[in-house]
């Protein structure tokens, strides 16, 4: 069999270089376009020193994103472009008959209103966002396997519904009380410097950040939980910064259903969810996000605690946010798309 | 004036040389009695090589705990040993005259049986926990000025009680749906070394831990909202441990007493509760572990969020877990017990 | 072409997860036997959660050390235990008739007196030290090839080795007068805690450790000079240990060999001797152990500096101490082994 | 006694912060007046959280730089601003009256053309670069004593200094063959925002940086060398960055004068060099960053090594480079020129 050919879009930032990493690596994929839109098209091996010695000159060498001369090349185009412009490429990519696995939130919001108020200009490409698959695998697998464009889920939000779907698909949880409480490191906040990211800024650092109550992940979130449940499921999502390079952790809070709900039937929820699911582990014992490192897989566990008269339910979700997070769910949508074995070069 | 004479029982874990580092700035403490339980009595120095060329030689040299010699020499006696350990000492180093501050969990419960079972051992000295002053002086003042024996509160139960005591007082919060989300340094695991907290392991790790819902924590922290509440009040307690040395930040989850709490009105009640308090920052932006390090403060700030037709109060509370949260509070303890300006010492 | 069997002895310390990890990823091996020395044989993915999800049942349960039912599941087996253990096991696996690749110092040494000296024991097993060839595949592949036992080199001298080789081959410096100052990350010192090893202790830490001047790996260090000599290069060698997981990086003092080498030509016999080699990259930039990080490679880089009159050539090698200084060159030397491509699955 | 009145000019970067925590601490100092260069006078509260409740709105409302009206009000002006700014300044502060401590690199150098060259600008105030005295107090203090400039030295010199001096006056080294190979943590590359300082790549990061023997702290080394010895010392010098964000430590390798030096000698040379001096720690452990951390200590300590026929000596300093590299030792220099206990507010 013929390898897929893949070009990246944007590969200087942190997404790219895993992306690039994960593709070198894949036996049936091959790394065959990097394309940027900086003046200056950099070699990505002067960005990334990491990567000489394992890539080609010619690959290396950044190209102008031209759509065309993409598509002679390759089958498929991951954008790894900041938000709000990833949407300018999509659809010429598209048109140009090459797959697209767009790793920003241009295609993640099925509401163009809500798209354009939480990022805050017109969604240029309206039409593809209809009809963009989501790409979370373990819950949209066939709409994945179907699409031609695919929009690859936050990174928070990846943790958050692989957490929490179980107990809403077995009808164990109520829906209007759910407080993710998030931590992630600090290469979620992108490869661009800023004063609170200077290194004696963050090391030896914790604390909670942006509008609490009114990140853009939240939605997100919200638009998953009310696909499983079919109605509306208002969440609160806190998130906060680690002083360490890559890991996301939720820690979730969540009522019962009813007062009879018993951990053993929270952990075959959970059990039944993902006994086929290759990148979910659901543990006995807490996940660390040190555990899932460098890994594409979802470490998951759940107690029923009581308060008095009340009960909580607490999950526990872990990823790589630079994996199943971002550029390993990325792969993993690819493999669906074209077929492969889902898990191929992600174990 | 002459000098507060101070004593460290146990001095050798990471309290103990919090401790030695306040009382040798403190202008009108001295350090002048270090005791230790061990066989081979050690040079304090050669455990905190940090510690040279800042204490005499005489001092630094470890004693036996020797109640009358300690009180022949001391005012003061701080009890830094482990949980059970300092209950055997307590009541002779009291006898012999001495004002004790007990850094350990032995007076922190008022009722003897939760400490059994939390602590899983008979309590040997049941009379001085009755009138043990509970050592939180932003809460319990009064009672720290008149006691002899002082119980500094734990670590997480600070941070817990300064961050929803405003919130209880004014009425402002249901008293059955408090979850508290809590983030610990390393430190705070005590200074002996563990599989799980050497460096490879604990390094770029971020984990909960402990039975969730069952820290011991837990029961202190509910003991001091029901103090201020006047009933019972469930809450539930998460711990995880962060990558680095010294921190507590908690992030705690409330529901509002009526619908029409404001976010104005929730500042004012922590504004008005701390207005006079020097070592509570009452702050807009977001309390970070780093911005308490090495002092004595307590940062904290409010949130009102909204989800759908519920709302959800999020109190952020941060400490150093090792002066606050340990050896700055028992010297501000000492300072109330000997009638000396509260701060002294720790600005 | 069938798969490699590999067998790992004494896979629940670093190298053994690292190797398992490699071994796992690689296209023409199969992990196929764990065997333990421990009375309780564990399953691995107890002592490594990383690894659940990605290994069999079957292979995961660590077995007992049986020379004979390794040799009846297996072509290869990695010797992953501590020093003084390995000799114990390699002959007897040997004589089974696997190929062993120890990655132990117990075959490094080619003076049995030396060993005995440095490891303050006797060598259990003196024949096989005289055969043993020594695991370095840039300077000694021819040998790799050949032989049935390798001694996999220890992380230190591989770095000091590949950071060194050119400038002896190519006459350039003086072979008395050359000091090695290396940092290593914390998985060099093993998994095993240790109170210096603590998280608290450990973090935002920097010291040099051991005896100065008589580290057990400077013997190893001038031993490697002396094969490429051809004669004693006397080495001093100071080891810092640094606050990360993995990372090795030396900084090498040496004076040329006459006052009118250029520092073209130091980097010409650097670049003459590494042109074919895929681990080792020959940099213009300062080599970093984060470029390095879980990669097999090794970076190098050459300065020529003037004090007054005199020279000093400063060489920089940077290698991941578990990976090229250990699990990932153990690979290299069986894919050597087994014929099979020298970077198969460490790229 | 009254208090001595500090200004500080300059107080947003890192040697501000640690300046203004020093002097809220010091018995005799009081901190007087902050005065920036930026546009917009910023509270020095917004730019340092952790400084809230520790001092008044009206020292912390940073104010113009006004010479005359800081002279007004103060007996001493700290210049915590960049080189070739703080030479705008400081012949302005003395003229209206006050004492200055330059923490730039402005008058450290006593050759005009040398600064020139190394910092590659016009140096604008050459008169009192040739009066000012350089303040390491350790081997400078009577001419500290007498000045109205003192220049602060630079940390990697200071531990430097430290570190060779009694070996050079007490003849037991060669003079021509220095050197130094020396770590720091990040906030010795200041507190603005840089690409290779942001966390993700500074963490889990080593690696040596800038021109390999041409830093510009090399020629302040060899400066003070050559005071010491009345000729010219050459020196290379390596700085490497470390992750973590204060601490220097400096492996200085140096050849002995004679064959007959002894170790002994060596530790002797040591503590009669500083057995009075209350900031030296003469060890015979070995120097952990860790330890002097928040500290004015510098610990010291030394190694005989031989190679072969030859034999090295291997000094160990260790300073905190924001303390005694900094801003400690700018209030070291206060306290002589104010005639004040040396160690005072600084133990």
């Amino acid at each position: 069999m013929n390898s897929i050919k893949a070009a990246i879009i944007g590969p200087t930032g942190y997404t790219g270089v895993y992306l690039i990493d994960i593709l070198l690596r894949h036996p049936q994929a091959e790394l065959a376009y990097l394309a940027s839109h900086r003046d200056q098209l950099p070699d990505i091996r002067d960005e990334f020193p990491q990567l000489r010695g394992r890539i080609d000159d010619e690959i290396a060498q950044c190209r102008p994103i031209d759509p065309q001369a993409i598509a002679a090349e390759c089958d498929v185009a991951f954008l790894a472009l900041p938000h709000r412009a990833a949407m300018a490429y999509a659809p010429k990519l598209l048109e140009a008959g090459l797959k697209v696995v767009d790793l920003s939130a241009d295609y993640r919001l099925d509401s163009q209103s809500l798209y354009e108020e939480v990022y805050e200009t017109p969604h240029g490409d309206p039409s593809n966002l209809e009809i963009a698959a989501y790409g979370l695998p373990e819950l949209f697998r066939d709409k994945i396997k179907d699409a031609d464009l695919v929009a690859n889920p936050g990174c928070y939000p990846s943790a958050a519904a692989l957490g929490v779907a179980p107990l809403i698909t077995h009808s164990l949880v109520k829906l209007d009380k759910i407080v993710i409480n998030a931590a992630s490191g600090v290469t979620g906040a992108g490869r661009k410097a800023a004063p609170h990211l200077h290194y004696p800024e963050q090391n030896e650092s914790f604390f909670a950040y942006g509008k609490i109550g009114g990140h853009r992940h939240q939605c997100e979130i919200e638009q998953t939980y009310k696909r499983i449940a079919g109605k509306d499921v208002p969440a609160l999502f806190v998130p906060h910064l680690l002083p360490l390079d890559c890991g996301i952790l939720e820690t979730i809070y969540l009522e019962p259903a009813t007062d009879d709900v018993t951990e053993a039937e929270l952990f075959e929820a959970f059990e039944d969810t993902y006994k086929d699911e290759p990148f979910v582990r659901v543990l006995e014992g807490m996940p660390n996000v040190k555990h899932v490192r460098n890994t594409n897989f979802c470490d998951v566990t759940v107690r029923l605690t009581q308060q008095g008269d009340n009960q909580t339910i607490v999950v526990f979700s872990a990823i790589d946010n630079m994996v199943k997070g971002a550029s390993g769910a990325a792969v993993q949508n690819m493999n669906l798309l074209f077929d492969l074995p889902e898990t191929m070069g992600l174990l």
